[in-house]
């Protein structure tokens, strides 16, 4: 378990001053005192006071997400959610949940029985049982990347698709390409139909030929690109946008293998900016997401329910990082 | 101004529990606290210590819309927002605009002389200088009900339209009502696009008869129903929407002045709740907004982007008040 002094090493501060920052004294600065919270939360201090408390709790629910190591999509979603809840005192369970799981225990029968006063939900699909659940809940619920029409008690936070690949096609456009795909995540997914009309909307926006070809589902995972990239290279496609990072580069893989070079031959961009996206080669362009923020919002949508104000929807914006793996279309 | 004794008396507590509140004391309860906090806050309440503090401070900009008393739309939201912005230490100054304002004061410009470090702007049209000058600032500003595309220091906030006309227009098909209006805001609104949008999506979903006609344009007070409740009549529409309390305030009015009952005769739905919407007769049906949410929403956005975290845009749920005013259609 982490130390004060581990707090301390860290940050490149003092003892006394972590101690400070934890026991809320006036002489240091709020942003300081911010920090040296975060910290403690991010190394997994705890307390004996803390640990004896009776807190209020939340549970943070994990499906087809990856999340135990910073490199993770998911570690950093969760680290921003735990540094507000830790603010406001609040004890936070992580449960990763399969559809089994789901088809067995009701939603609101296990927030109960667990004592939990509201939970967040990270990749859950359309068809899941809770989320038919999530219909009448009452309970306090944020949906990562997923919406839920007409229910109070339950909130979506997410990245803004719409402005994320409308952005990589106005750079791919100004590179000259105008043959675009898009490799998509995975079919029953909120957050891939939601791309996958992003993309139409500004091809369609930018005048640009696409068909259900150009647009193939696949999975969160680098080997979904494999199947695709020969047949889309093969209509003559100059640039590959990919559901997230991961496909991206298996993108980049496959290009390889058949003898096309990124970006000289093809053109090609991620989605998420996860920790690898830079150690590519090339290093990838992508849209990034703000994982600590998308966390810190989640909360902020969360304790809000909980405080009976009902958020229906919060949405970050995406921002497009430009490195090697895009550039000008083959003349 | 307010004393310490004015907020005891308006929370009905000693003028000790008072002080602790505003002293941060750790013996009385966070909730507690921030009860009192707020009402300082509502009371106009400040110590000589804040005022010889030099805080930072934000610009609340106002046009379009009245707030200076509490039946008007706009002082919750105000009220809200300085709730927060007071307990992060932040000095707001309220600041009525105009057109031709904007059109001498570039909003950067006016923003640096004045040392303001952020903005949250109320009631401003689309075609208002300011709204160009938003597409390319770099000043942390916070929209209601207004969007800008793609400027990661703009933040939009607002109440979800499309569920509010959504749930009013299901309302009254299950009363029996087919033949719907909309008597709307102002041209030149995106908040009166929204709900045109809104109207147009749930009228095409419930299968419901609707034409250019059927959905006028007014403007935001009650002498906007006049020229339009006749002419819906005699199309034979037995419900009428409106783009705010005032204008369905006018509605009754005109019905009444025409020899129709309300509801007997026509039902109306107004849209956001103000005050006093329940006093009306009948009382009014309408969708709530919950401004003093909004008020605390648009602080979260603005003091997120302050520190550049980009909220593209947060979304309210609205919720259907049913009241006196409407009832099932006349067979």
């Amino acid at each position: 378990m982490a130390t004060i002094k581990d707090i301390a090493d860290r940050l490149g501060i003092s003892v006394s001053t972590v101690s400070k920052g934890l026991n809320g004294a006036s002489d240091i600065s709020e942003s300081l005192r911010q920090t040296v919270l975060d910290t403690a939360v991010e190394l997994g201090y705890t307390t004996k006071q803390m640990r004896g408390k009776a807190r209020k709790k939340l549970c943070i629910f994990v499906e087809n997400m990856e999340y135990e190591t910073p490199e993770q999509f998911g570690y950093d979603i969760i680290l921003g959610f735990r540094q507000f809840a830790f603010r406001e005192d609040y004890e936070v369970t992580v449960t990763p949940i399969t559809p089994v799981f789901q088809a067995t225990e009701k939603y609101d029968t296990y927030m109960l029985k667990n004592g939990y006063v509201g939970a967040f939900h990270l990749g859950l699909a359309l068809q899941d049982d809770w989320m038919t659940h999530f219909q009448s809940t009452a309970i306090p619920t944020v949906l990562l990347d997923n919406n839920i029409k007409k229910n109070p008690a339950v909130s979506y936070i997410g990245t803004d698709s719409f402005e994320g690949i409308d952005d990589a096609i106005e750079h791919l456009t100004s590179l000259g390409h105008r043959r675009i795909g898009l490799i998509n995540g995975s079919r029953h997914s909120f957050i891939c139909d939601q791309r996958r009309q992003a993309y139409i909307d500004s091809m369609t926006a930018h005048n640009l030929p696409f068909s259900e070809e150009t647009m193939p589902y696949g999975y969160f995972v680098p080997e979904a690109a494999k199947p695709h990239v020969g047949n889309l290279l093969s209509m003559g496609i100059t640039a590959i946008l990919c559901g997230n990072d991961l496909i991206a580069s298996g993108v980049i893989d496959e290009c390889s293998a058949l003898g096309y070079r990124v970006p000289e031959d093809v053109s090609v961009i991620g989605f998420d900016d996860i920790p690898m996206s830079d150690k590519l080669t090339p290093p990838l362009t992508t849209i990034r997401q703000d994982r600590i923020e998308l966390g810190k919002c989640g909360f902020y949508a969360l304790n809000s329910q909980i405080n009976n104000v009902s958020i229906s929807r919060t949405l970050l914006r995406p921002r497009l990082i430009v490195r090697g793996s895009t550039g000008s279309v083959k003349t």
